[in-house]
């Protein structure tokens, strides 16, 4: 018996085909349901249907107010994902990047290069105007007091707007719960050094932010890396290993679009890990400073939320979303307040209430909520851009997953490929790239590099993306 | 053969009489040299020679566009410096006064108090409209660039600007010498953790900023306190005798106007000083953060101004002289530079741009050395005016030595006072004075109290310092 196909099956069928086949594209934009409906003389609900159905299997993606866009990516290259090959059993790893990250970060403020790797906004995503009025009317409005020292944790008014800012993740906070720092950086460091001692043992992400190996390392403590994986998160068993075989004494781990992979915990992993962190009584230091970055519907959810025993160290910042230049960040360190206040207050007294209260005006006007989507559908809309470039220009062998959120894309090469050489290469043609390794615990990814969508796509960007991919087209071809 | 006065000597000899029998009190102004030649008939340089010949033996002082003052304070009462008394041979400290140094800084932030010990400027001091204008222009300048990160050792114009202002003390410096840092604090803390570890010996001041002693605390460095004399300077053979004796790694100390005995060393003390530690090849930070509050007529020198060897870690902010609440402090690290960039890099990332931008467009209009000039100038007209106020307030008992510099006397009550008891009755009247003993590294001078005068001397002031004093004086009373 031959089952009926409805019209909005076949076509749906039809434009599968065409994406399998190449003949539609990672990141083609496909003909509004209007002009589909009209081209094919069919109703705009059945081209509806057709859309959602491609929806539903993940080849397709609605993106508001711009339609419908291809997201299959025929899968030429499957990468290795090294860590969860190399690492099996939980060790502890020495650090050794140093080199080449003060190298990096040398280069990263160097003004004749195009930077291609910067996990932070543009300067142009960021809502200066508003920022520039807010600071004036923070001038107004307080007098000699700006120039003033506020309190060791940062301004009641401004903490109680960050306490409010929890609510959407079902936390009620008040300003004491809140200590505010000079960026996350500040925070994490605070934190770790709150609840370890020189030559403890901490776990963190196999592949992280060479600013947290820095930290790790700059107090004197071992680590056990945890393998992440790009898709399906952390490696929990692993961790549940590591904390039953080792003294561990604290964790510290990016919960939401990890840099530099975009990886994300889901849900019932968050749950899972705030679980065993509670048997084991060992502290998280949750890192979630890309956590407004979202592209999808619903802002991810955090570990913070489902502690019940403020054990879960909750960091992030307005560096990722408003004002890098700032350096204005935050804690919520659950039983841990009192240490990281003091340590805190012994650092620097303070931060600037300057830039405090910058914040806390710009806040005021309420445009920060509105402000954050328009953020998000940017990125959203810059990340399929790039992740289109990647696959017009780069070596067919490149492979990428493209995020959920966040700044940048962890693009793999294959496992041969020297992403060193491919930086240096692409530092002559004034292009800075960041190398996978400098990224990884364990001197892994070597065939991997950073980019960033956070510029928007203009002529020299995408030539920039070109000259790149004829570099590493290169690479392969000389390998 | 009887010697033949001058006339100048007659005066300056009847001045002297009234000034030691207490007609003439502390603080007390003597006629103008126009009015006091009328009143006489004498020709003005005949009095002005009488007034310098007073002053060459301290006991009035000239102070610019104002007038002649006393200085002399009978010796009511003489203190014992209990440092050089208890502390005859080096040996490591304990450090215990925490949760007296978090109640106080607690109280510190406190609205409904009146601060009297504030080591720090009163808003009224400070150039809040230029400022104001200085943020202005900065924000006109740099549009959405004031958003960016800056530099992690700090915005490089306004270091070029700091090494600048380093050349009247007849050292030349590049931008590449300094880092930028969050307040003098951080200063200390990144210097203190970049040639220490866990564990080490370091030398520091008997008495001190108790921050210094978290900073040195925190770090699980052991100290060994040397003994200082507000008038005297640094014991340098105890100094000489400790480096000889323990394994220093490190020494930290305030050289000019030390908080909160307003010690300062001599040059020749400082020539010894570093001297001594280039023998032994050993660091010292030099906390110089009330180096230009100098009450004198020259800038006091500093360690580093003779450090040939980049051993001097210099450390100072804009905290005291501009804007405590920007937060910008810098170190000239000598050739421990490379160590305190990374250092600072790890934990931060940098200073807040904004912060930084309004320091520069403000030095940009040259105002600051006018600025200085005239805080100087207010501060050594209060520093006067509260002297007279402990002398006119305060039991007879009382001692205290006129500071050269800084915002803040150091008030020696009888050796059985308890200051703390002071301090909670002051409390009760919502007063705040800062009790000796919290800026003590062995639990000493609990017969001393730190007060300020960095406020304007108005009527409450005025009252409230009449309180204190009779507070006291029931104490002694008691006792």
């Amino acid at each position: 018996m031959k089952v009926v196909n409805f019209l909005y099956e076949d076509i749906a069928t039809h434009i599968e085909e065409e994406i399998l086949n190449g003949v539609l594209a990672f990141g083609d934009k496909l003909p509004s349901v209007r002009i589909f409906s009209k081209q094919h003389n069919v109703s705009a609900s059945t081209i509806f249907q057709a859309y959602y159905s491609l929806e539903a299997k993940g080849l397709i993606e609605a993106r508001p107010k711009s339609g419908y866009y291809v997201m299959y990516q025929p899968k030429k290259y499957t990468p290795t994902f090294t860590d969860t090959e190399v690492e099996i059993v939980p060790k502890i790893q020495e650090l050794t990047t140093d080199a080449m990250i003060s190298h990096l970060v040398d280069l990263l403020s160097a003004d004749n290069f195009l930077h291609l790797s910067t996990a932070r906004p543009d300067l142009s995503l960021l809502p200066t105007a508003t920022l520039q009025k807010s600071i004036k009317s923070a001038l107004t409005a307080l007098g000699a007091d700006i120039l003033n020292y506020d309190h060791p944790t940062g301004n009641v008014n401004l903490r109680q707007l960050i306490a409010g800012q929890q609510v959407k993740l079902g936390k009620a906070y008040t300003s004491k719960d809140i200590v505010i720092t000079a960026g996350c950086t500040e925070a994490l460091t605070l934190c770790l050094q709150a609840v370890t001692q020189k030559g403890d043992v901490v776990i963190s992400d196999s592949l992280t932010y060479y600013g947290i190996h820095q930290i790790i390392k700059n107090l004197g403590l071992k680590v056990i890396p945890v393998p992440i994986h790009t898709t399906k998160g952390l490696d929990l068993n692993f961790f549940k290993r590591s904390l039953e075989e080792f003294p561990v004494k604290a964790c510290l781990l990016t919960t939401n679009f990890n840099n530099p992979t975009g990886m994300s915990l889901s849900t019932t992993q968050k749950k899972q890990l705030v679980n065993l962190i509670s048997k084991h009584q060992i502290p998280l230091i949750e890192d979630d400073v890309y956590g407004e970055l979202y592209f999808g519907k619903h802002r991810p959810s955090t570990c913070k939320q489902f502690d019940t025993e403020g054990l879960v160290m909750y960091c992030s910042s307005f560096s990722k979303t408003l004002a890098p230049g700032y350096r204005i960040g935050y804690t919520i360190p659950g039983k841990f307040t009192e240490t990281v206040t003091r340590l805190k207050r012994i650092h620097s007294l303070g931060s600037s209430t300057l830039s405090q209260q910058a914040l806390l005006h710009f806040f005021s006007k309420g445009r920060y909520p509105y402000h954050l989507k328009k953020l998000r559908h940017t990125l959203h809309s810059n990340m399929l851009a790039y992740c289109k470039l990647i696959y017009d220009f780069f070596p067919k062998e490149t492979y990428v997953v493209p995020p959920t959120g966040g700044y940048i894309l962890w693009v793999a090469f294959p496992k041969d490929f020297d992403s060193i050489t491919l930086f240096e290469a692409a530092k002559e043609q004034l292009l800075i790239i960041a190398p996978g390794q400098i990224f990884s615990m364990n001197d892994s990814h070597k065939n991997y590099i950073r980019l960033s969508f956070s510029k928007p796509l203009t002529e020299p960007i995408e030539k920039a993306m070109q000259v790149l991919g004829n570099l590493a087209k290169v690479l392969i071809h000389k390998g």
